[in-house]
């Protein structure tokens, strides 16, 4: 960040070709990571809901389909009923995942949105079992929302037209950058109702977007700071090598989970050991989520509560590539400190009386 | 910036305490600074881009009108255009303003699109000769664009129902949020056209908007790092205080066109004086605008190119707030060392072989 504010990056011109030497490095950088095929587009939005609704507008003329098992696929569902489309949902509880062998895609459908990784429950869709029980027919588009689970996710793009991802979570910037990778099939289909209806016509349509991405350039005045940090970003984990991030998620998150397992106090919140997301670890708790939030922050550590509804009785651990292994040990060491050592009794008194 | 980094703002969550407390700080500023009536709504978005095309969606049902001198307010027209509205044109030539004595508005015209300060060409619109020469109608909306004059002009908020910037020029931030200040007339009409078509909602209409703006939020999450250095920058401004930053901006204007006016090499680019905009100064050269560019950034200054085709012939100084009063003197009399101390067939020769 320091650099950026040196380099004066925040006053570049979008116009100008340090730009778009920037949009062509960042693109190319993130292809590299995710390992994008090359025909498939990047476009940079402002946030992963503006994703949401691009998709939408530029993907689907009536019927979408949405596995909604949390807030953020809801979402997603709620969007679309909301620019009119006639949007199915499958539906399960907040903890649970879908046997997608029982579900069969009705023919109709354009679009199927999937979110890989349910940041509200901390549940993982299992992307081999919808590669093989899900089967897509030609026409139709599957979107994958990965806001929690890039870049540890790997996608299989042959099969995922609309990928997208903000670069809050897994990327630790600054919130206001969304990121949408668009198969030339979604563009194809975007294309059709673009030249059939005026509809969708938008300054961040995927027409007007490729225009200025042919370019090296976005429509509007873009968050350059944020591309400039994001491109940063991307190289430090290229260099850091994705497989070794890869590798180093699943074991942190194999710490956390046999905490869970083991501790008195917390018990994981998925039963489904197969669907619980390696990047987002939810607990239960027996008792107050704040007790544990409050004592954690005594040894220098953050967790998140729950969300919403599940925020008093539930902690959301976040296992993103900034998190290094060290961390995940004194995580835990000091959960272990937090929860077994005192009783919960007198953990009570101390968040009460502020003393110890 | 540096404080918001120690502070870690860009971590806050968009539904905490703290971001909702940012939220209400930032638009009771903003109020304050731009004399806002209390009644009228304060949105963020990611982009002017953004703004022109949320009006146009929430508040038009078929007919706009644009005056248009220039590349933004012709933006502004294009994407009437393209989201299928009538939309009318009024056009001059570049460098040239209105005589709005002889327009009439059309009765059935639901919105009319006024760009204050054309950036590309230096040309402001007359205020006063709008309020008196063009009556509005009782349903009619009128929208002011003030990219890049916020916060020098003095906006009637009963006279313009619409009107919004960005952050990147008179706020001398980094670009990635839009303002955009809405009347109470304007949100009715929304409202109207909201219930009586579902072909405007979107995650960004107005209804959304409003309905997180009551509990101090927005609906996606936003860019907390430039709201926080957003609402920074207008304490700072509010502390100065407006008029005495209008005044400065007045006084700045001045040396600069006299210089203009006085300078063999650069003459003013709009004839009309009192169509001169006080914050984006345009000249003409008299050859090439990269011999004064080039020759200022020698004495460490930094003034831009004209816009698009007259890149090559002309040169835009920005006056804003951050410019004070001895940066300008400074740039008048470096402007005096470029362009006169040499003669123009010196420059070229340095400009071309690169030494003195």
């Amino acid at each position: 960040m320091h650099e950026a504010l040196d380099e004066n990056i925040s006053s570049t011109s979008h116009r100008s070709s340090t730009f778009m030497d920037l949009f062509t490095a960042t693109r190319k950088n993130l292809t590299e990571l995710l390992g994008i095929p090359k025909q498939h587009k990047i476009y940079f939005l402002s946030s992963a809901t503006e994703c949401m609704e691009r998709i939408l507008q530029n993907c689907v003329k009536k019927y979408s389909l949405h596995f909604v098992n949390g807030a953020f696929s809801s979402l997603f569902y709620k969007t679309a009923v909301s620019l009119n489309k006639k949007a199915g949902l499958e539906s399960v509880q907040l903890g649970e995942s879908f046997d997608f062998s029982k579900f069969k895609l009705p023919k109709k459908t354009e679009l199927v949105c999937f979110t890989h990784n349910e940041t509200s429950s901390g549940v993982s869709l299992n992307l081999n079992n919808i590669k093989k029980q899900l089967p897509k027919n030609g026409d139709m588009l599957f979107s994958l929302d990965i806001v929690s689970s890039a870049p540890y996710v790997k996608v299989d793009f042959s099969l995922y037209d609309l990928v997208f991802f903000s670069v809050q979570k897994g990327f630790g910037l600054p919130p206001g950058l969304g990121v949408l990778i668009v198969s030339p099939k979604a563009f194809e289909k975007a294309t059709y109702l673009y030249n059939k209806s005026k509809s969708i016509r938008s300054f961040h349509d995927f027409i007007n977007l490729e225009k200025y991405a042919q370019l090296n350039q976005t429509p509007e005045t873009p968050n350059v700071l944020l591309i400039y940090l994001f491109n940063e970003i991307v190289k430090d984990l290229i260099g850091y090598g994705i497989e070794k991030i890869r590798n180093e998620t699943e074991i942190k998150s194999k710490l956390i989970y046999e905490y869970f397992g083991r501790s008195d106090y917390l018990s994981p919140f998925v039963k489904n050991v197969r669907a619980r997301s390696k990047t987002v670890c939810v607990a239960n708790t027996f008792g107050n989520s704040d007790l544990v939030v409050t004592g954690l922050k005594r040894y220098g550590l953050i967790i998140g509560s729950g969300y919403k509804d599940m925020k008093a009785s539930q902690v959301r651990i976040a296992n993103f590539p900034a998190h290094d292994l060290k961390d995940f040990e004194k995580l835990v060491e000091s959960l272990e400190l937090v929860c077994n050592k005192f009783k919960i009794s007198e953990w009570k008194r101390i968040f009460q009386t502020g003393q110890e």
